[in-house]
């Protein structure tokens, strides 16, 4: 450990490549990245489900067969929302509010009504995570049908995670494929080591504040455009590419021209490439081949080779999420939610580690204003 | 700007001394704390308002008359709940709900009903600010009210900020010392560089998140007891104190044995002095003296010299503000949200610093897990 002591007139803009704290949850290592010790190839190549890598994130270690089941029993007896939270989710969801603030409010209405969200026992902790955790699907699914003007159904606690997802979403079952694809998506997205949202969340816990104001503080942050709202804003643009006149090529230089960010490319850690994006790529293909949502695979392989060659970026997990989710039927207004549903695993594991060996989380900024100035009397202003 | 690269077995814990970025709103050098290059006792000498200290941080230079006045109006003007927030309020105002969460939650569907919260246009930030600054008071003293079973009291253009609170809080005006006491507590409170409530909404306005996310973010975060859930932490420690069968010695020395955090002593930052804490120091006096409040006084003072003596530690901000607050008629457990209505102001000042010349605050972790493992089947496990 150092510490480095300030000097004037430096300063770390973005904290880029400074280490905040260990962990042994993720890393990013050589453009590669491993949760708990397992690159995230073997969870593909394995066919893992999205509830053994939770289980992963939270206890270190794969569950045995008995441990799975019980893991997931906890989360389906867990995974109904109150009718307070549905309530305060129905006068929400009118169409113009945004899914994102709406989520926020509601993860953090949880806390509030949760009579055990302060308690600080293992047993009180570990509920809260679950019922965070198994909550998070049932919020985003019910919101989605009631801004639709549906009414929400009801979790199965026969299925696993991501196809009980997609049946309380679309209210019947999904196929193999879209399950598959769901599932993946979801471990895909589960950790990132120390992004924005996930620190934000280690700041939170590191005054030793509950869990809930935690992943609220993650889904704020998981929220702007510079962090999770990208995906969505991979899909407008899709659309304004299809809808508009020219061909990709126009469309992007004018935009490069421009100086506008293109969504879904580049990434502050990875520079070869982000190990995640063939598996969204892999899957966009596979759930929209010879369906009339493969346009947007097309046209996302067209604007991957144009921004490579043109900028040399490349395309981050962001990028084929967009088409993955919209090809699974989820509004493109939605897309970050999803995000935060996986994330959500990781935000967790994170604050329980935060808060296992905790330290104040609070850096110093360097000055650079005025100094010495003496109040003056209004009047004489 | 320095980018100092990762090294294995290295990291910064809590971030101690490091720099996260540069600022021109508030600066703590050598023990003494300056807003805008003014130091904080500039404003105590001259009996500066609230009203004043907001605006300077947030257009960094003192306002004249004329500005002041129109701030003023701006505030007063949108210092009204709308009935669906009042309502959201009244669903959370049962009594055991923890009020940093009510807040949390509150402040988060502000972003949700105001229909401007996601514009970008300067109007439209500066009325967000607005909002949030002049919502805070309203909703804290309707919150109070309704869990009492009282009505809220709207809030009146022709007070200042400290005496409007505090006749919405108790249904009659203030005496010019609690108005006095109050309007300090709020200066004293309003920014402190990069605390953790902080640094967490710099961490979100650094994503692009909007500014409802950012303060959501920051109240979660000074919820915890190690930032601002100390001061009601003091205030039940007071109490416990006189209700003991002991003196204060036996008390604080039993807990000292046993290794208890005495809260409202030490600072992460500040060495010899808080320099914030006199002044809170000579209000608990005044606004006590003679009354029977005196006893918080009093008691304060032995714990002070106590606990300066056996640990050699100073009291910060928190210690006295538990009584300035008590005296004042508010709720220990609202402490915390008088705290939030004022570092509000700084929270604002620094979100919109941060995105005036952002980039992604995001670190990295260095990973001391296992590596290399390969996924076994579950029924091998």
């Amino acid at each position: 450990m150092f510490g480095k002591k300030r000097k004037t007139g430096e300063s770390l803009a973005g904290l880029e490549n400074m280490i905040a704290c260990n962990t042994k949850i993720s890393s990013i290592i050589d453009d590669r990245l491993t949760y708990c010790g397992y690159d995230i190839g073997e969870f593909m190549d394995n066919n893992a489900s999205f509830d053994e890598v939770i289980y992963l994130l939270w206890n270190g270690h794969l569950p045995t067969q008995i441990e799975l089941n019980y893991f997931r029993k906890e989360l389906a007896a867990n995974s109904k929302i109150s009718d307070a939270v549905e309530q305060c989710l129905l006068i929400q969801s009118r169409k113009h509010l945004h899914p994102m603030s709406v989520l926020r409010s509601t993860v953090s209405l949880l806390g509030v009504y949760n009579l055990n969200a302060e308690m600080l026992t293992s047993e009180a902790i570990y509920e809260q995570c679950i019922q965070i955790q198994a909550n998070m699907p049932t919020l985003i699914a019910a919101f989605s049908r009631l801004r639709k003007g549906l009414d929400p159904i009801d979790p199965r606690d026969d299925l696993d995670f991501a196809a009980n997802f997609l049946y309380m979403l679309n209210g019947e079952e999904p196929s193999a494929t879209q399950v598959k694809a769901l599932n993946r998506a979801l471990i895909l997205h589960a950790d990132h080591e120390l992004n924005a949202s996930t620190f934000a969340a280690r700041v939170c816990a590191s005054t030793m504040s509950d869990i809930y104001s935690c992943v609220t503080t993650a889904i704020g942050t998981l929220k702007g455009p510079l962090h999770g709202g990208a995906n969505e804003q991979v899909f407008e643009m899709l659309k304004e590419i299809r809808d508009s006149d020219g061909d990709v090529a126009t469309y992007l230089q004018s935009k490069l021209d421009a100086n506008e960010l293109i969504m879904g490319f580049g990434h502050r850690v990875y520079k070869t490439v982000d190990p995640r994006q063939k598996y969204l790529k892999e899957m966009a293909d596979e759930l929209t081949r010879g369906t009339e949502d493969e346009i947007w695979y097309q046209l996302s392989l067209e604007v991957e080779d144009y921004i490579r060659n043109a900028k040399g970026l490349i395309p981050n997990v962001d990028f084929y999420s967009a088409t993955v989710y919209h090809a699974l039927g989820i509004d493109s207004a939605l897309f970050t939610l999803i995000f935060a549903m996986s994330r959500v695993s990781g935000w967790i594991a994170h604050v329980k580690e935060q808060k296992t060996k905790n330290r104040l989380i609070r850096p110093r900024s360097e000055y650079v204003g005025l100094s010495g100035l003496e109040y003056e009397p209004i009047n004489v202003r």
